[in-house]
């Protein structure tokens, strides 16, 4: 084992409304195969870190959920984390930063959302690499996916020009002690300039134009001693309590430890906690990669992913007749019949039931026991704001 | 009670593939209350045939619909008539003319179909009233209807000009014995030049705007002896054996009658057995009307139907939300929870199960047990090949 192990961070929670009635917030997206390869989003995040983890990955999940979790993570040597109450990614990420520097001092965290998809895993693992030989000089390093459209959906990594850097370090160094930033060269990262929230369209084609820009994937490597660190000068009750709590974990003082502490802690997520204010002392780097990453937000972005070459083998092309088959662009993920006359569209179908499609293009029908969802793919990203007007209990 | 007195006869057959999954082989389309009037299609013909019937109304249906047929027709005083297996419609009308003539000689017989929708009930009241005129005068007597569309899917019913009129008058009358065709004048109706096949684009467009063509609803007005006569010089065989069986009713060669004769009797459309032959021999009249008639043949007819005023009390107009009402455009016929955010569609619910529409518009969406259809309307004639080259089975 590597004197500085690395230990993935998986923290699965949010229930993801875009792509209601799918997920639930009883059956969230990570527990689901969305893509027909037989695992769902958790496992297949799993399946992409397992090879380069040097010590049992931690997933942090809410209660509700930590028994499917465990499920699902059955034989992979993950461990579970349980989070009593949601409380954000900064408590849960701290958590497990402090589980895993207790564990295995020196170790070196990469957190990866539970819900996303890579389909170059190669690429992430040389990612990760670059990510650690950068995170080893006392950086938060975060992995960026070069844009390949004007996302309005994400927040944006603005890297650091020449300049930039070479101010920054001159300004910085040696400013934090001991856990001073080092040397990027050579480790394939940069100095980021700053995090960039979600921009509107015209801005979203400057980012893309410009190539300065990044998406935020919430993917980072950092040493956990330095995460800790690093929030303890920012938000002191929070990363103590973190730290107390790992103590106790597997002590008879474990429960009434989590009962009392738990409830105590901010609830903020990492990009605030600690990603923003520390890029502005230029104390994140950053990693641009090309992944085939998808955060698979949306029905549009799921039914894009059901149509690429890598779908998984459980996703059914509907055939057309004889004679038409050029008018019936079908996907299917699910178990029941499916019949098209000229129609383009993905179905995603729970309940066996016969499905005719006649004369549609570009939607998605999402059939389930107690929900039947028909979108345009077009408007994928205004389901959310359907979902939020339903009353709570059939969701 | 009149002399002659009015039995209205309604063939209910068909299973309206054009309407699936709604109508199916077990639950046709007249069986059905598709613009949520609490009342079927076949009951509200009945319905409009009551106040003017002067003998119990004949409903001709199928030994595998008469159970639900009768169960409809409970308290109506309408008499079910069961065709041992379907043999077109000549058979089952020849069968109720025989029934009709046989127990109320002198009988004028009304057919109209058990599965479209009349809006104007007085003026079909005074439509049939000009045909029992004309039909005294020995006419077979059809109701046709006024387009208002270049419509393809209907037969039309050309009328004679005034010199094809004066011409066939004189060419035939008194050729058939004492059942001649009279005069017209004064009865509203007037001859009949031909029946024409559904025509392609551009002759329905014509047929428009030439006024001279009238849609073929499969109305018909006629005195029983007179269509059994016509048909016994036409189908010798066919006239005698419906008139055998109708004999054997209610008695005790009822059952062997039916079961030896029933199957002999040859498979053919009344207008191919007696419609077109008498239209060429200038014997048949027709009453232009103005009807508010809808064959609700598919789903974009049933859509018009429930955006219409008249929709009947169960049909559901879904709100949008405070703001964008506008864009929401839905009725729903039945009952469970429908919701949706920049959606026209109407939607066809039988499974208390919640439907979701965003972002979608001209669809309708079907859902039943066992099969959900999306459909675009102006597709809605496609649906009969796509329901032909389904397995038979979850039909």
């Amino acid at each position: 084992m590597n004197q500085a192990p690395f230990v993935p961070v998986i923290p699965a929670g949010g229930s993801g409304t875009r792509l209601w009635p799918l997920s639930r917030p009883e059956r969230p997206k990570f527990l689901l195969d969305l893509t027909g390869s037989g695992r769902s989003l958790l496992q297949q995040t799993l399946d992409r870190l397992a090879p380069i983890a040097e010590a049992p990955p931690l997933v942090v999940t809410g209660a509700a959920h930590a028994a499917a979790v465990r499920d699902q993570l059955e034989g992979t040597g993950a461990r579970v984390l349980v989070e009593p109450s949601p409380r954000n990614s900064m408590p849960a990420i701290a958590l497990a930063a402090a589980v895993a520097e207790r564990e295995h001092p020196g170790a070196v965290i990469g957190s990866f959302a539970a819900d996303h998809l890579v389909a170059d895993v190669p690429a992430l693992h040389a990612a990760i690499a670059a990510a650690r030989a950068a995170a080893a000089q006392g950086y938060l390093v975060t992995l960026g996916i070069r844009p390949t459209a004007p996302a309005t959906g994400f927040g944006y990594i603005e890297r650091a020009d020449g300049a930039d850097r070479a101010d920054r370090a001159e300004g910085t160094d040696g400013a934090v002690g001991e856990q001073a930033r080092g040397d990027l060269s050579g480790t394939g990262a940069e100095p980021v300039a700053a995090f960039v929230e979600k921009p509107d369209r015209a801005r979203a084609e400057e980012f893309l134009a410009g190539g300065r820009h990044l998406w935020n994937a919430g993917m980072f490597v950092v040493r956990a001693a330095v995460l800790l660190e690093e929030l303890a000068a920012e938000l002191p009750p929070l990363a103590a309590g973190a730290r107390e709590i790992a103590a106790a974990l597997g002590t008879e003082h474990e429960e009434e430890a989590v009962a009392r502490l738990w409830p105590t802690l901010t609830r903020i997520a990492i990009d605030h906690a600690l990603a923003e204010p520390l890029a502005a002392r230029g104390r994140v780097a950053v990693v641009p990669v090309d992944l085939g990453w998808d955060d698979v937000g949306d029905f549009r972005a799921l039914a894009r992913q059901l149509r690429a070459p890598g779908a998984g083998p459980a996703v059914r092309t509907v055939e057309g007749r004889a004679g038409d088959a050029e008018a019936v662009d079908v996907r299917v993920l699910g178990a029941g019949p499916v019949d098209a006359l000229d129609a383009r569209a993905t179905v995603y179908g729970s309940t066996h039931r016969r499905i005719a499609l006649v004369g549609v293009d570009g939607i998605s029908v999402v059939d389930t026991e107690d929900v039947l969802l028909v979108i345009a793919d077009e408007r994928a990203q205004d389901l959310a704001a359907l979902v939020a007007a339903l009353p709570p209990a059939p969701r």
